[in-house]
């Protein structure tokens, strides 16, 4: 690297929220450490304590950021528990991140099936996965409720400096994995649900274009009311007043949305609610 | 430019919000493209698909930043259809947003007169429009409902890098534009009306300096209360406890506020209420 | 300085919420003076006017920022007015900010007690105070109603050129103090208050560590709820379901939370409401 070349960008993600100081203390520490530092916020409103919200934010995300880029994601139930902190490279990023599932959506599925049930998997080939145990890269005094701030924003800032994983903690074979988030088949029939409502009122379900490749879709059925077809938008001049569109979102899962308003406030729907697709 | 000059800023105005990631995969795009990019964000929290309240954000701000900034301005209800994607140059920055009005109140108005009707209107004077059509500067594949992700954001690090807009686009001769936000005239009254109520509850106007210049201000009258005058500021030393005051805000739009309180809680209005103004 | 070497970095703190264009402006405006400047915001979600919740913010976040950054500090409900606007600078940092107290828990507390009454009272020893006084280095026409934009903003960027606080102000002595946040000792009680309820409603109050140094604490109340020790942390084994923990947050005060949910949910408490902690 040369000396002035902008070293990888640190892209935080948690569950803290606007208000309160705490990602711009994660970003102090971050300039301290490295002052030509480049850090992008990719959304820090993650339901608190959300862990499938903030791994699908995840997966659908950082395909979008550099090659090496730095994924701090602190969505942190356990933080002061026994849970490992850990560092995860890929063969295109690197992400830090409790052990507690949230970086399920970004790895490989381990094993033949992508059906995995939770708990504790094995770390997929091509990637390296370490816990942190080297506390001569966090900030002391380590408190015991913010390690976003004390252990994931300098060992990050030090990764973005070049220092390698290996020197920053110690290899595991195994993380937690959350259950998958594929929606199931039964007969002619794709059984998935809604996993939240977007800023638009769109509902994001976890059926994505992968489910139904090869797969003539007859119609969308949420809550008792059918769409007809999928579209390519969320415009489709087919489209009655009040009615309802299904296509699939930029992030490649299919979504539920009225054009003139919001699905989520006109169906009452939010995240669980079961989402049927009938294809041929 | 010496090869270690910082490009020019690029300002991200969007109706996106802050819960979803789409401003941070904005942010990753151009980051891939220009690791030297200087992003601000102006506003995401424009009202969903609030083309006026965006092209007012636009123009009481633009100024404030460097010349030669790169605005971005995605708020898009026609994203997916026909409509075009443009870059507009102006004297002083340059502006990508969809052709559908939102950049309106930055270019000089059309025309002998500011009371233009919406509509396609031609470039002004002194500014160029380009049609975005270059794919070889966008991302691919090209979602059809997140143009902000995959054209907006990656030709505005190509124009941070320095490309220019004519091998970016294709030169268009006219736009779409908002009606004026020009208040009526009407005797010896100015008839306006409240735009929107800002973070403090202020009442914002369509009411500029300009259209009061030379005028005498009596007074102000908004849902049945009367403001005996124009103050300086929000605190006015004569105005009784409850009271209403009426003065330029920074943006040089006339406001409505209630120093020790919320003008639009205490009035229940907010945009499209009525004001009028009574000039000597 | 090296002439690559980055400068300070900017940290921004107001309560002008993330609707308005208001912080975007101010950034606009710095790298407009600094276009190598770093901006940090700490959090724009200060409730509007909340002098003390502003100052708590700053001096429990300000520590975990580079030496030399330089604080921003706007909430203002005296723009417009005499109030005066100020930089102080201490050993570790500078400060912009209105004289309105928000600066109060970031300093040493003047005199030998640290129960000091609201107010005007010296500048600390080891610290220098300027008014602002230079408007060579404002932005042109100040407005009445923003000074963020227009005075503070302009001068903290040439504050990160290295430009002298002595070039930029007037030396004065004293400064506008709030009241001390100290709780009060009653017998063998420590009677404190909640400040606020941070995002995953936990209860901050304004009892901090240093206040209960070896006293062993008995039980901590708050309203008609009786606490019965502290935790290291808000996961204590022995809580029951819906109980409460009492531990000391990251910021070094006593906070009140619900480990299954929201203590300020389940209490219906928020700021103001008292505390009481036992010791032996």
């Amino acid at each position: 690297m040369l000396p002035d070349h902008p070293p990888p960008p640190i892209v935080l993600t948690t569950d803290f929220g606007a208000a309160d100081p705490c990602v711009g203390m994660m970003k102090g520490v971050i300039y301290g450490i490295n002052p030509r530092a480049v850090v992008i916020d990719l959304t820090h409103h993650v339901p608190p304590q959300d862990l499938r919200r903030a791994a699908f934010i995840l997966a659908t995300s950082y395909r979008y950021f550099p090659s090496g880029a730095i994924h701090v994601a602190v969505v942190d139930p356990g933080v002061g528990t026994q849970r490992r902190a850990l560092l995860v490279a890929t063969p295109t990023a690197r992400f830090l991140a409790p052990d507690n599932g949230v970086l399920s959506y970004v790895l490989p599925r381990p094993g033949e099936t992508s059906q995995v049930s939770s708990g504790l998997h094995p770390v997929p080939p091509g990637c390296a996965a370490y816990q942190l145990t080297k506390p001569d890269y966090w900030l002391h005094p380590v408190s015991s409720t913010f390690h976003g701030r004390d252990i994931f924003a300098p060992v990050a800032a030090h990764l973005s400096l070049g220092v390698a994983p290996e020197v920053l903690g110690t290899p595991v074979a195994d993380l937690v994995w959350l259950p998958s988030l594929q929606p199931a088949r039964l007969g002619s029939a794709i059984l998935g649900e809604v996993l939240y409502a977007d800023h638009f009122g769109n509902l994001v379900t976890n059926i994505s274009t992968e489910d139904l490749t090869g797969l003539p879709v007859l119609h969308v059925e949420i809550k008792g009311r059918s769409i007809p077809r999928l579209s390519r938008t969320f415009h489709d001049r087919g489209t009655p007043a009040g009615g309802l569109v299904a296509f699939f979102g930029s992030h490649g899962y299919l979504e539920i949305a009225r054009p003139d308003g919001s699905a989520e406030a006109d169906l009452g729907a939010g995240a669980g609610e079961p989402v049927r697709v009938s294809v041929g």
